[in-house]
This record gives C-alpha cells, structure tokens and sequence, in this order.
C-alpha cells in the first residue's frame, strides 16, 4: 500500500508552486498517493492554518504524512520540525502553526530536520516547500523514519489561540473561522453550552441577539440566525438558507457571548 | 485495485470539512483512490449541482463511487440514498440533486441508509458528509454492496429542471449552465438544432439577437456571439476569445429562442 | 505501479470538464493515478500556460503524463501533440504553450496526433480535452507508446516569451508571472544579477525604485519591497508580509529594470 501525503499551504489554488512539490515528492516516492487538503489558507495566517488543521488532521489513519507550508518565515533561521501525533506525521514549519492539534493529543515525539543530504542540492532562499519540505516528505512516504530526517526536540513554538472564558453571568469567547457557506464557528466548546443549555438567556455576536439554540439549521426560519452546535463542537451561529457573516457583519475575532440567566 | 471515489460538495474549494471527509474514507478504506470533482458548486444550489452531475458522470466507468454533499436539508429527516446507476454507484442526500442523471440512464437499484452501525459513532447534526457519507462511502470503497448500506426504495425526490419547448415558430429554452469562459449552456437539444438547421432564422438570448449557427468557436469573428452544439450536446452561445455571459449580459435562467422560418 | 497523469487546463477550478475529463481518463486506463496541477490558466492564456508548465513539470520524474488543455484553437485544424521531454510525456495542443519547456531541455521525439479509432466515438467541436486527450492520456497511461498515438514531426508552434536585455548600464526586463502572494517573478535571470551584484545601482519596476537585493523575505523590512532571487532562479520583487503587486501596481509585463553602476 502506497503512503498517503497530504498538502496544506498557503500557495493559492492552482498555484505552480504547488504543482512544483508534487513532482519532487513523486520524483523521491513515485508510489505515493497525494491529497490536496487546501491551498487557500489565507497568506502566512498561523491562526488559519491552526483552526483548519483541528478541524481537518484528527480524521486521517495512523501513517499519514501531512506537510503544512504556511511559512513567512521561510529562508530565516526558523526550523522544520517532523512531529509524530497520533501514529500520524506532520511536516511543519516551527512557527506554531500546528500546535492547535496539542489540544486534541499530545506530540508522540518531534524531531528538527537537521540533514541537508536529503533535501534537493539547491536549496532556494524562498521556497523550502519544494527544496526541503517536498523531499523530506517522499523519504518519509518510501518508509524513512521520523527519526532518521532530523534531531530530537521538546520544545517548539507554540501559538496562542484565543480561549473562550467564563463566569457565572455568561461566557465570552469569539469567531476563529467563517465557512464557505458564511457561518460563524465561535471558540466556545460545546460541553459549556450544553451544560447551560437550560440557563441560556440569549447568545449574540458583537451586540447582535441571534435566535435561540436549535438542533440542526433546518429548525431555524430561513433567513434568521440561530445558535447550534459546530461540527467542530463549538458553538455556531448560522443562517438557514443564508450567511450568518454577512447577515451580522461577523468576521474572525468578532465576540461571541452567551448571556446565562440566574 | 483500489476503489476510485469522487467528492462533489458545495463545501468551497479548500474547505476544511472537504479535507475531514477525505481524513474519514482513508481511515475506513485506506486503499481508497479520492477524486475532487468540484467542491465549487453554488452553496445549496441543487440545480448546478444537477447540470453539474449530468455533465461529468456519464464519463466514469463502472465501479466509480461518487459521493456527493449538496444538502441543504442536513440534519432533518431528509434520508440519504446509495443509488446504483450504470453500474456506478452515488451516494447522495434525497433532496433530487441528481436526478437530471435519470435522462441518460435509469437507475438500476436505489437504498435509504439505514445501518447507524457503518457511521461515525457521533453524528453531527450539522456534518453528515463527515459523519455519515465519508464512512458509508468508506465502506462501499471496500466492497461492501450498496445493498448492504440500506433498505431498498423505489421512490424519490425529484428535481423538475425547466425544459425546452418547440413549436412551428421556433424554439424556447434557457440558460441553464455558464462555464468559466463564460459560454452559455442552454437546456435545447441538439436534435433539435440538427433537425430545424436549414430553418433557423435567428438565435437570440433575452430578446438580443446572436450571430449564425456555426461548427466551432474559430469559425466566429472574435468578439462576435455565435451560436453552436455545446459539449453537453445542447445549443450553446459563445463569443470567441471572449465571455458570452458578459457580451449578452445572460446567467442561468436568461431565456434563448431560436425562430424558424417556414 | 501506476502511471501518473497530470491535468492542467484553463477550465477553472471545480469545472465539470474536469471532471469529464478525469472519468474518461479512468475508462480508458482504471489504474492511472490523476493529479491536478492547475485549473486556473486564466483562460486562453499561452504565457501564462507557459511560465506555470516551466516552473511545475521540470521537478516530475521520468514516465509522467502531462496533460495541457489550455487551447483557444479547440475544433479548428490545429494539432494535437505527444512529445517525449526528459522521459516524461506531454499531450499539448500545438500552439506554443508549452515550448517554454525546450528552454531546459530539448524535445526527445513529438508526434502529431492521428489515430481517430483512439479518441471518443463521438468526437465534439468545442471539448477536445474530453474527447481526444483524456482518451489517448488513457492509453498512454496503459502504457501504449508515444509513436503508436501520432506521426513523427519535428516542427511545431513555437510561442515567443519576452527575453530580458542587458546592456553596459542595465538590465531590462518584465514581470512574466505575479504569483498569490503578490511576487512580481521577472524574466531577468539569476546569473545575470549573481554576476552583477556588487555592481546594482538600483532596481526599480517601471519607474518606482524598490529596495536593496536580499537574500530572503525575512530580511526585509514589512511592507518594504525589496529584490530577491526567486524560485525559478530569476529577479523577483517582494513585499515582506504584503503584496508587491498591489504595493508598485504591478502586472504581468509591467517593465523590472536593474541599472549597474559603472
């Protein structure tokens, strides 16, 4: 069974960037079988890429390799790290990025690529996607061990990412990611909603009240917004038939609060 | 030989929840060999969804598993189908999105998922694409038979599509489809531009008249609205090197004629 | 193993000609193993088609299958060519986009295709990529040879890429590709500003000077645009955390001068 490599960046759709990996890892592992995940992670946003790799990476089997280049700092001295989480590996600048994951397990072990004989003979000062991360992830897919691509390391970058709070009035948390259809996934998890779910006086975005806490978008009139359950399990709040973002001018970081009643 | 299966959603192209599907159906048939379709299909659109599926279907070859999460309905009652159709099989939400298929082929058996057992342990009310569709899909990848998966049904929704008309006069139809050049896809047969050829007397779409019936986008003088046989074998109106849409100031639903003379 | 089949088209991302395209392929040659390179060549775009295939195919090994659809001529009497490059294969039409390629390595054989009892039945005016690539891709992914698809040719369109120009006081070149993070990638080549570096003056696009030559994003100040060596070993022009396109107005054409002091 060929290796399935995966490949996050912020390249752009279509970009020839993109395409340019995928020949160098094919060219290391010619068995390897590629999936695109995304492409569109807004230019060197770590948050982004942090909020899409939790919602994306826990669904892979053990064995598959993920390579993530969200990478402003390419060419300084930042490292790459491969990590081991979850049987799975990951292949990611050392700028936080993925360490959204470590809410979800823990880092197996981690290793900083330290091997330059296995990354292409020139490395470029502006893509280390295709010179460093490309090769590296072929090895990995041809059945290299983490811990043959670099050294051994604890320590990592790790990027803060806004945590929801609450207290006995209600709870404050905020947008980390609008969806394609527009609606509002908040960073309060699900258990807080369902344990209030009784003493929930009224959920709003900014100062805008949203309608009650339904099941599923279907139960909400078209057009209102309503306040459900995320896949992510986290607080939603959703129009059904529209777009929560542009019905409550609501972006990333837009506050979300739930007001509980006594 | 690994099971090829295809993903059209309405997700957005590089969207998270299309990377989480991908992440279930390898962890349940790691052999599976994943196509992206289109994940650009207009949020809940369940008629581009229709012209989409009838334009890229037909193409596949038996055994081909095509999932596809067009499903505005999630979460309610609406049931899921596993549909055998040319020897390929779809896995679809019963809300009609892709009954334009049945004009090409009837469907050889159809079944309502039925066997919570094949799904993720928690399902979402918000993600059956995650929940429900990508392990069904993952099972049927690894031979389970679509009968397996269901209970059988013989009835379904179907979605009416505007068809053209003919009268002595001439033709009626619409735009049902404009590509990224901007080419206008009508809904009028190509049998019947074959038939009537030697009788047209105008094309229009709206009421704004369009150039000769020709064989092939180079036969046109560039900047000028032709008309000819599209792809999908229907009465397509293009402007060479240039967009249609934008020419005739046309989208879906526009209306084209086309006048016969006696 | 199987063999792997590149697609690039300018039919935009998601497009059911893709997808037609793909199941057809599949048809023909169940095992190939597809990959998408880029959807988005603005329409009818050959520079753009060639600057992207010059910085995408030279990193594919040996035995890959380019297929390139970005073919305004599609249904007049332009060929179809297979060509044998670096031991990979190529299936373009002959109208230049893809000659940019013989700037690092020459063609090794090219054949002009011939065969009608291999391409579809039906053989459409306007979807060439459907009806006659996607099925010879499959029997070249089955493993038929080069020779067996066409006829030996040694002439073909060639298309004419702007050359930068040197002279005792300076360099003149353009931007050939602005990428999704704003880079101007200029044709002006790397050698040429390795030899000169001690000797740079100023580097300006059009008439606004941008900053010193650096080694690498980071070491340029945020949102001051600076000159660098880009991944395809040329001048490039970037904004460090911003866009140079938007910073200096910049597009595909606009003039990269370096002038040399004496």
């Amino acid at each position: 069974m060929s290796r399935v490599v995966t490949l996050t960046t912020d390249f752009g759709e279509g970009s020839c960037y993109v395409a340019a990996m995928k020949g160098v890892i094919l060219a290391t592992a010619p068995d390897a079988t590629l999936h695109d995940l995304s492409h569109r992670i807004p230019p060197q946003n770590l948050r982004y890429a942090a909020v899409f790799l939790r919602g994306a990476l826990p669904f892979f089997p053990p064995g598959t390799i993920h390579v993530v280049v969200v990478d402003p700092g390419v060419g300084t001295k930042r490292d790459i790290l491969c990590v081991e989480w979850r049987e799975q590996i990951l292949l990611v600048p050392d700028n936080g990025c993925w360490t959204s994951l470590e809410a979800i397990a823990p880092v197996e072990r981690a290793f900083r690529l330290s091997r330059p004989e296995l990354w292409r003979e020139q490395v470029s000062h502006t893509f280390h996607g295709r010179d460093v991360f490309a090769p590296v992830a072929g090895h990995l897919a041809k059945g290299m061990a983490p811990h043959a691509v670099g050294e051994p390391t604890s320590e990592w970058i790790r990027l803060d990412l806004p945590q929801a709070e609450k207290s006995e009035s209600g709870i404050r948390g905020e947008v980390i990611f609008v969806d394609d259809f527009g609606n509002l996934i908040s960073n309060i998890p699900g258990d807080w909603i369902r344990e209030s779910a009784s003493g929930i006086a009224e959920v709003a975005v900014e100062s805008r009240p949203v309608g009650p806490l339904v099941a599923t978008y279907g139960e909400a009139e078209p057009g209102r917004p309503v306040a459900l359950i995320s896949s992510f399990d986290t607080l939603e709040v959703a129009v059904n038939h529209g777009s929560a973002a542009a019905a409550l001018d609501a972006k990333v970081g837009t506050p979300v609060t739930v007001a509980l009643s006594k």
